[in-house]
């Protein structure tokens, strides 16, 4: 399995496949063409294939995909046969909303700690977790085991609590703060940055126009 | 000013380095060089170069930008020289954040409705605006004249929500639902899927491991 180089636009895309499966599984779909699986997920069949060969070879010829076969594959591909320790950083209102967040439990993604410095917010409960101030971080990170951050407080602030993520051995953050971030090499970041995509829409309505 | 097929990823750049811009104009900054903007966006020079030449020429050899100049270029590429009425739908814990979130105002987002079909939510002041019942839906699209909607819907109704909305008139969406929408041509959509972005993260982890 070479597994270098490969596309960030293709592990989305298999994001993306592997959600579709959950779905046709449930409804009670055993084996599907590239084609199905293309169409569930706005793509060309010739993508899905192409997407799919950087793993191996999956499926047979005028047969298709073993559904469950293909989930599994997927699935471990992606780190969802595993489970991700993760804390959430800056408890506002969007910080709860991704605490609360379903999806992120049922993919692994086990939100295990939560840190505010506000006092009025500490020792809350907020999803299956509670409320932790900053001086505990650390600790919490040791302790959970946890690698994965979501970043949710102000952009002033997103830097320094960065550093100290990075210092604390985290080894993965998705930030939301809208600032540009650096993170030393071996530490994975993305960002989700709600504005700008808006900016992207107002950007293409003006063209369209 | 050519302003086709300009890259996705451009408009995403210009975004970042306009928000540069306002927080140097702060600072007191009234010209700056393409490697200044570079570095405060975590890009090379030549791409900096490279992205502002898609809509003309800006700056002086050896001089560099005018801050202001560029900036009020930036937010006229952008949109940001005008108000987008906004809708969001479905004031859930994550839509709720959304209505709340300052960064959206600032930029022109201006959040002017919020509908959800929950008796208790109906009536409740969120942000500045009041959560109307689905069926108003039309109505204010049409009274507000919005163009643009926020989905924080389930993903079993984003779907049959999306074409409500587009019948109803809204020309671009961002959507949160975790699921593939299809729009007709003409309305611009954009996804921005949490799970996904977490998935990228994991998958670069077990690379690196």
């Amino acid at each position: 399995m070479n597994v270098y180089k490969i596309p960030e636009a293709t592990v989305m895309r298999l994001s993306i496949y592997s959600r579709l499966l959950s779905q046709l599984m449930a409804e009670g779909i055993e084996t599907l063409s590239s084609r199905d699986i293309a169409r569930g997920a706005g793509v060309s069949s010739a993508q899905v294939r192409k997407d799919l060969a950087y793993f191996g070879t999956f499926g047979t010829r005028g047969v298709g995909y073993q559904a469950e076969e293909l989930q599994h594959c997927l699935r471990q591909i992606l780190g969802q046969d595993r489970q991700w320790n993760t804390m959430v950083v800056g408890v506002g209102r969007l910080g709860w909303a991704l605490v609360c967040y379903p999806g992120f439990y049922r993919k692994g993604f086990n939100i295990c700690a939560a840190i505010d410095y506000n006092p009025f917010l500490i020792g809350k409960k907020v999803g299956v977790t509670v409320i932790s101030p900053p001086e505990q971080m650390e600790e919490l990170v040791k302790t959970h085991a946890i690698q994965m951050a979501l970043l949710t407080v102000p952009a002033s602030e997103a830097q320094a609590v960065t550093d100290r993520l990075v210092a604390a051995g985290i080894k993965a953050i998705l930030n939301f703060a809208p600032c540009v971030l650096r993170v030393p090499h071996g530490v994975q970041l993305r960002n989700v940055d709600l504005t700008i995509n808006m900016e992207l829409l107002s950007f293409n309505l003006i063209q369209n126009h």
